[in-house]
């Protein structure tokens, strides 16, 4: 038996249960002891009912979609990991066998699922996954400070990565919001590209903390802002621009701080994007969107944190005070990430 | 001296003129003899008045943006072509100078010039242009053949080719609109990708030109396209859309079309493009925005046009006989293209 | 039990043999009913033993490496194919979780095994094998007409593919070799590319047939290729020369056929490719080996077979005639592959 | 009138004369007043009379193929730049009108001319070039401490820059070579990539060099390079090497270091590349040339250098001490790069 914190009904508190500890029983199977959960707004959503009809997941089930750890136990046919390991888990777990998970692109499986949302998740002292979600850690990283990059983390360094291919030496990036995501994001293209970094957020503090971590300018959305990055782009707008507020009118703002043939990253939704096709293709702009990344960029990720380039800032609480963390999410008094740890 | 059609006010009827033929005064400078000058939409807007204040050309001026012929005088640093030779012209003036001209992305140069919109175009027995705009056509090729390819016809190619880079054998390519530039970017895409093109068009004598052309699938679109084209690829939507309507909701059909991570290629224009974010993220969808190809998709499509690869049906009309060619356009009497020859 | 064709010593006749036929036993295995097994020059050099140090297999055991055939019985976790489903095999049995695998790039995978190299393969009525790596094949195709792509067409496909990249129209690609593999690529770079292809071979049969299936311009190895494909291609060479050769001289005369900044795939082997490296940096010229393909690259070989684009020439035998099928490839005395059918 | 250094015979010393200062005289021509003009070893080969025979340049000619300094005059299509300007030239006179050119190729053009080499170069008060070889440098810069980058350094960006497309983070590239390509090379790579650099030289000093500017591993070539390089990796060997050397062995020793699916960049020259072609394809290999870079490339070095991310040691002299600079590079006698000043 395991201790588990449990979704036991929508608009409820969830609870702390003694369930039955997950076994390996196939080949495949990888049980991971918890190091460290991370608390995401995400699993408040879930604990109001918002993804209810979506997952469609029978209740008690525990949540947690942000999880690193050790192996516990592996099955037969798992070789890349072995007991005792230091792992981070990416949060789908994916067939291996559709045409999107045999090119790499996991992410698009034909038929994942996706554990603390549709099946049992890490708020718990030992979670079963897939050797296919299983990432080896560099030893001197401790899961309970990575393991809000599975899932936050990793959608903001697939942007962030995609967006690097095309930046070069004399480049400009613009990023909108300055947050969680874009936290990483800033850190993960100071690592990747020399291109300048214009970092806009409605928040004067977070601009700050994006200036001590790499923007070269930081732009405070007070309303001037799309007159300020066009001055700090000599006109033109940026050869990118990542979106990772994607609402609040973020992107009409944002088209129009970009450069013609210019690339637009949508990674934080809300509103829609409203754009006259006159406007894209007289200007040729791309508009591209990012989920979550895949395995391979969970890989470079943690290369990323290995080399001290991606930190981020955590707040740890035993797993017994699941709802201390969640309510101080709730409450906006948590500086960085919550982590719940054994 | 020598002929030409001028506009000299808009909303009159343009007319022919006697006017000085152009001359060699600079190194780059090519003086082209017309073969061919396509008769275009644009062309009516044009005397409409509906580009006065974006183009702000002074009246009169000659029209014609779709021009190929022989070429009559070259400057002293011209090289690649000689007099004699046949040619098209690509349909702007770049400079050759600034940092898109220098990436072989000459379509957004900094200061291009548009003939026959912003200055004087190819309604003419003579037009003045640059070395830098000048492709030359193979022998087998005539330029009142092909002249309607230098704009419309480019503007297809370059989003074929771009959309063709990432089409696999196997793969489903979704074209909206077989008009004009669908019919070209049919017959390109099927030189470029062995993928299978399903074709929608509201206009069922579209659709059977469509296929008696190449493409794999026809779907006339009378409410159930979205359906039927779910029904042609399996029920997930095709890998890309190349989108040549852009108005009457073609672009709300489109992405309906759409497979996870595809590619949305936005060519015809109209309507906004206007898509919820959470839709664009959660299925990673790509937006791609297709002005007029560049110098050098020009010379990769009259390399498809020698091999008789992409092929144009035409009117022809003496140059005299301009407002003929134009009055039929406008009352939908030309099928393909409207000529002016010499 | 079953019917097996074994390896029994080296230097000596295989033998046919009853044995076990193979079970599932794992969640990932796939038992085929094997349709079609090709019979390959390098199934003459393992009998002959030059294999028997590097694959270090234990004798006996079944040989036969292009197999195609039914689905016969698929473990639990096989989601992707199911019994009765025509199939062909990826010749390599791959991991799935390194990071070759996890890539898409699953020919170097870290711990991969070789059916009929290193473990028992199909000639034979069944073979087990993984669900990674069975493709499935259209119903339109019978698997003993296309059991010779798994592995020599799979390599054709693979270079051809990554040539075509490069290649635009009125672009040049010289094909060294007209053989097995060439035919093969020559028919996928038909597919692929308008390209123009030039088609090299001793053998003026060989070239002939290579021009009956869509080479461009055919010539016959007779001394003056080199400059017959200079002259083919303005003086300049081709942008892309796909070696099927690689041993006889053919890289030294590839090399001198390659304009600059050309791409020069290396698929054919035996001599040492030896370039001085002042030419390498002056031309900017690339060398790029080729290995059999992906899984990936199996399922757009095969999408192509199904479309009718890929064909290959059979002489089937039945399983108990190896001896003949064997010994008529060693005489020379088969046209196209020879395949073992049940 | 002015002054200038010129090659006047093959093995004799060069000779400072009085020459007519150059001027403008077509559209697009720019004169540069020289402020740096790096002396080079390739310089002492010309006196030599190596390149006699290879440039056919008549005699007298002045030499000096890096150059930077101010804009002089220009003509009246050049829109770049303006008198005035700081500007360092690229090596290469280009037509701007071959399909190289076209394409953002320009190095591949048609027909380059090359100053200093084959025409009039650098050791002057001032160069005539043309608009396309002109790039404006950053305020912050000066002519003399960027010269240098013009020819050697721009080789250097370019092969590294290449090379940095592959890597991800978790690779590993090594760098063979940290002389004076290799530094920048070194320095470009830690711009660009978060990869491990491997950094491999025959002398100690220059090793530790290496380390100082941001090799993460550096290794002295004593014969146990490969091992150690091997050590460092793995035991898979590296994604990249990056082979600044080319001569001596180091093509067989950094093919051993080479990971399988790696990439051999080509950029020292002198030995033959001389491999297996069954190594080649067995792990699909790829050795790719590199010339020096395209006007582009030299664009983005000068937004790296105007960073602060390249920086060159120089020892200057005055033009008329160009006698001393030869002598001192000849004996070894200079650290980093000699350049003339007016």
């Amino acid at each position: 038996m395991m201790k588990a914190v449990q979704v036991v009904g929508y608009g409820e508190k969830p609870r702390l249960a003694e369930v039955p500890a997950p076994e390996v029983t196939a080949p495949f199977d990888v049980v991971v002891r918890i190091g460290g959960a991370g608390v995401c707004r995400t699993d408040l959503h879930i604990l109001e009912g918002q993804w209810a009809e979506k997952s469609g997941v029978a209740l008690p089930y525990t949540i947690g979609h942000e999880n690193a750890g050790w192996v516990h136990a592996a099955g037969s046919a798992v070789t890349h990991v072995a007991e005792g390991d230091k792992v981070i888990l990416h949060p789908l777990l994916t067939c291996g066998l559709c045409r999107a998970c045999r090119s790499g692109d996991d992410v698009h499986c034909a038929q994942s699922r996706f554990p603390g949302i549709d099946t049992d998740g890490g708020y718990a002292e030992y979670l079963k996954t897939s050797a296919r979600s299983v990432v080896r850690i560099d030893d001197s990283l401790e899961p309970a400070d990575v393991a809000a990059l599975a899932d936050a983390g990793l959608t903001a360094y697939h942007a962030a990565a995609k967006a690097a291919r095309v930046l070069r030496p004399g480049d400009r990036c613009v990023v909108l919001g300055a947050g969680g995501l874009g936290h990483i994001g800033i850190q993960v293209l100071k690592a990747l590209t020399p291109a300048e970094l214009v970092v806009v957020d409605r928040n004067a503090d977070a601009v700050k903390l994006a200036e001590s971590i790499g923007a070269d300018h930081g732009v405070v959305a007070d309303g001037g802002q799309v007159d300020e990055v066009l001055t700090l782009t000599g006109g033109h707008g940026a050869e990118v621009v990542l979106d990772f507020v994607g609402e609040g009118g973020a992107t009409k703002d944002g088209v129009r701080m970009l450069r013609r043939a210019g690339d637009y990253h949508v990674v934080g939704y809300g509103e829609n994007l409203d754009v006259p096709t006159i406007d894209i293709i007289s200007a040729e702009l791309d508009f591209i969107g990012n989920l979550v990344g895949s395995y391979t960029d969970l890989c470079e990720l943690m290369a990323l944190a290995a080399q001290g380039r991606v930190r981020l800032h955590t707040a740890k609480y035993p797993l017994e005070r699941f709802q201390d963390a969640l309510d101080d999410l709730d409450a906006g008094r948590v500086r960085g990430r919550a982590i719940l740890t054994p």
